[in-house]
């Protein structure tokens, strides 16, 4: 007899683990235990099934090679069995067992003995104390099931205008499906006053938000919906805010997702404080038999050292894995994540990795940042453009932690994160990114990558060469008039800004500034403006040598403040 | 008085340093010395001025706000001046002077006092000893002169074949540029035995070859030029190598460069074994008040810990920065390169970072690699594409030495070679890679990346469950009978190559594998394939669980096969 494994949960990791072990280990006896019919799926394609790009269901439940995965499949190509619409009940750690109640046959429960047990659990999307929050139209998104009652829904006619309930990375995919593919009158609403706000910061997040409703999604930040209106026959009919009431006939929820721990706790299991599993770097839990990973475990946060969910297909099929190679007798670790992300919103790429400023900040760092914008090209190739990027530091140690960026081509938006997030994890400082190798040529980058160019003008900062004011600051600071501009550009560039706020936008060219130094008025606030950042940079360094120190440069020039504040 | 800087070269570093160091320290006087009359511009963009990507040469001199970096610009703009058409002859470390030539008025010569001087002169084309290699219409590719003379040759159809000599990078970017946007007829010529050699490895550079073939561009590899033929007067009108001779209007030369270290030697200045000058880990050469950067010092190879030059604009354009902030007090350090590369070729993108393995077996390492073909986002994402990346690390210890890739989505790929090479300097090794943490989304990525899965694979093949064998050499055993296929995909899939090679070529679906396993012959060699390898690495685990272990499993499958060997 090999050895027995259980896994319980067979979507990402689940299926990972088991045929990890059984191409390892092929002596093993390898069950997995699924509540649903359906399993193995892609389950981060929905929004792209919901939106049209993945025509069939099935295209999320198949190999590379177009082969279903059903249980015929794992029985024969991958020699592991699943029993499927079974749920597991209970574990008796002692006896080692896991009771097993089949579904389809009511409440009837068996005792499964285990060598080894592999808890796959994932995670439950948070329904929110709304009144109307089970009414028929209402839907989370975590299954094939409810992206089948979506689709089917939209697919017949049956829905002119929805509304999803939160700005997180679901909530934005599924509003894009809705609006794009179905033409459906979208209106996405969010708690936070941002877009993505455990993602991204809150200036990156106006970029994101900008482009969405350009896309034609109503965006409504820092409202919260206290009531969805319907008739429990005919289903969802409104939803009211606590500033508005929006007219629907979906309600998307999509608030968060909170990890299955409970089969866990209940087996005296260690959870966490956001009730994940707690697990050691080879992904077991506090009983060595018994391992866990995905959706339904709390990691090391490799950057803040706190423990968290980290719910993300990729880091369930990295921990299967590792599950995997540990049960057949290796020595596999899991240290943590630094939480890269991505996501494509209509045609932006974005991308982050490590903490947010605001994160940063509560972790206990002193966060200092720079805001970048650059072609994502040579700036003389044809193709190139504009990318936006954030870099954080610790002010002390100049250590970074985290990055952001938003732009069209979301592969070179990914690129940029994903090669600092490499580094992440060894505790750079901002001089290694300065010098961050990234590859180099005219059609895929500048000689000086945006990344690069992130760190340098991060390092000026800490190093008090340059004195930076974020563009929604700048924004707010002008508009209440504690602030007038140097616009540093062209007079073509300057000309209309010129017109509108008359004296408080004054122009003086970069190359001009030394001549005309006389011409700028000394002892009030100055916010310097260039296209993206570098004349206004220079200019700043020009003025100081010239005793002229009160100048807040801002970042991201009018690139940022554009795509920011179209109107201003 | 400031502090007096003279930079020696005003292309990519020269300027870089200056402006840097001007900002940093407004009261320093600095003054570039150039000998030709143009400067500060992208040098890497002269294949797509002469391509027509860049449609005027002032794009590759210009900001990106479209100025026009000329002297007036530097002195205005940048307060730093600018001597061209000067030529320094001589330093003298004692006196702290650098001897200057004036180009345009004959042999008057000037000796200029520094306090810190910069080297930044540069490497020069090697131009072969061949015979007729200074006839016109033969011409290297290093500054903004030879891009006009070739692209005004090309441009008033004088030139209708044209032969490219060197595969490196250079050589491809013009090979394209002539035959696509002009139809020249090209022929790249290349002593080696594959393209890119100092780049990539042959499986690699198999794939890049026949996308060029495909493109029109007649490659002649293990070839050598022994003469190029034409009149001093009318021009070129053949090369002549080893093996035939190719008429045409129009030779390029890009065999390489070499350092111009002759000055600083002929000061007493170390250089090394390519003529590179030696400078430490603050860029400073010998002597500390002379600081030597970009294209004319060798650096060290962070991977083989060897010196090397590596003439990139990026590390130009980084070092110039560096020896900015040291000459302006402060303490930037450059460690050295992982010679991170990417190029564009036609439609493809190639990338790479750290060793080949031949140069890994040459630095003393015994490179294992792995080779696999996966899609560039999620497998149920319309717009994927195959990617072919090879990852490879060193037997004993399992650090990672080096990756390639290559792709229809060149930033995808770039995307992927720098997120490893940024941990090449941290000698990770390759569980590192397995759980490097990018960013996932189905638009942009599978949930398990195919960097991921490079390192899995390679995990797999240094712990023995997985063995594989390279698709050239596969090729090469198939054809010299040494062993026969077992192939594991489909039936329809398998078909064509059942019916040409009978016998040889076994199907055995993988899921049917188990139940057929009395089918497959014993005691003979096989190699197994399947689409892109997966199933053939499932198969191969299979078939030694029952005893059968003389199998190959061959990478990157089919997909490798039919893009390495298109006829097979």
């Amino acid at each position: 007899m090999g050895l027995n494994v259980l896994v319980v949960g067979a979507v990402a990791l689940g299926p990972k683990v088991a045929c990890r072990v059984k191409r390892l280990l092929p002596s093993a006896q390898i069950t997995m235990i699924e509540k649903d019919c359906r399993f193995s799926y892609g389950g981060c394609g929905i929004p792209y099934f919901v939106g049209g790009d993945v025509q069939n269901i099935e295209g999320l439940c198949s190999t590379s090679a177009h082969t279903l995965r059903d249980a015929v499949f794992f029985e024969t190509a991958k020699g592991v069995a699943i029993r499927s619409q079974t749920e597991a009940v209970a574990i008796d750690r002692e006896q080692k067992t896991l009771t097993v109640r089949d579904l389809r046959n009511g409440s009837g429960t068996t005792a499964l003995p285990y060598d080894k047990l592999v808890l796959a659990t994932g995670a439950t999307p948070v329904v929110p104390p709304i009144p109307g929050a089970d009414l028929p139209g209402v839907s989370v998104v975590s299954n094939l099931d409810h992206a089948d009652y979506i689709k089917e829904r939209i697919a017949r006619g049956d829905v002119h205008r929805a509304v999803v309930i939160g700005a997180g990375a679901i909530g934005l995919e599924m509003a894009e499906a809705l609006a794009d593919m179905w033409e459906v009158e979208t209106t996405l609403v969010e708690m936070a006053d941002q877009l993505l706000p455990q993602a991204i910061g809150p200036d990156m997040a106006r970029l994101v938000q900008n482009h969405m409703a350009a896309k034609g999604v109503h965006v409504r930040l820092s409202d919260v919906v206290t009531r969805i209106v319907g008739d429990p026959e005919t289903g969802v009919t409104a939803v009211e805010t606590k500033s508005t009431r929006i007219p629907c006939d979906m309600v998307i929820l999509a608030v968060g997702v909170r990890p299955n721990g409970r089969l866990a706790a209940e087996a005296g299991l260690a959870t966490g404080m956001h009730g994940g599993i707690i697990v050691d770097h080879r992904l077991r839990t506090s009983d060595p038999d018994i391992y866990a990973g995905g959706d339904c475990i709390e990691m090391i946060h490799l950057v803040s050292g706190a423990r968290v969910p980290m719910p993300l297909g990729s880091l369930a099929n990295r921990q299967g894995r590792i599950i995997g190679t540990n049960i057949a007798g290796g020595q596999a670790r899991f240290d943590g994540t630094v939480g890269t992300f991505c996501i494509k919103v209509f045609d932006v790429g974005v991308a982050k990795a490590g903490l947010t400023s605001q994160q940063a900040a509560a972790a206990g760092f002193d966060p200092v940042h720079s805001v970048v914008a650059q072609a994502d090209r040579a700036h003389f190739y044809p193709s190139q453009a504009i990318m936006y990027a954030k870099l954080i530091a610790d002010r002390a140690t100049h250590r970074v932690l985290g990055i952001e960026a938003v732009g069209p081509n979301g592969d070179a938006v990914k690129a940029r994160v994903d090669a600092v997030a490499a580094l992440l994890p060894h505790g750079v400082d901002v001089a290694a990114i300065s010098n961050l190798e990234v590859a180099y040529a005219p059609p895929y980058a500048s000689a000086m990558d945006i990344v690069n160019n992130a760190a340098n003008v991060l390092d000026n900062i800490l190093m008090g060469y340059n004195d930076p004011i974020d563009v929604l600051a700048f924004v707010s600071d002008f508009n209440a008039e504690k602030t007038n501009v140097l616009d540093v550009r062209g007079p073509v560039e300057s000309k209309a800004f010129r017109e509108k706020y008359g004296k408080r936008w004054l122009n003086i060219p970069q190359n001009e500034l030394v001549r005309r130094i006389a011409e700028v008025p000394r002892g009030q606030s100055i916010c310097l403006i260039c296209d993206t950042g570098p004349r206004s940079y220079e200019a700043q360094r020009v003025l100081k040598a010239n005793g002229i120190d009160n100048t807040k440069n801002v970042q991201g020039g009018y690139g940022m403040l554009s795509r920011c504040e179209p109107d201003f």
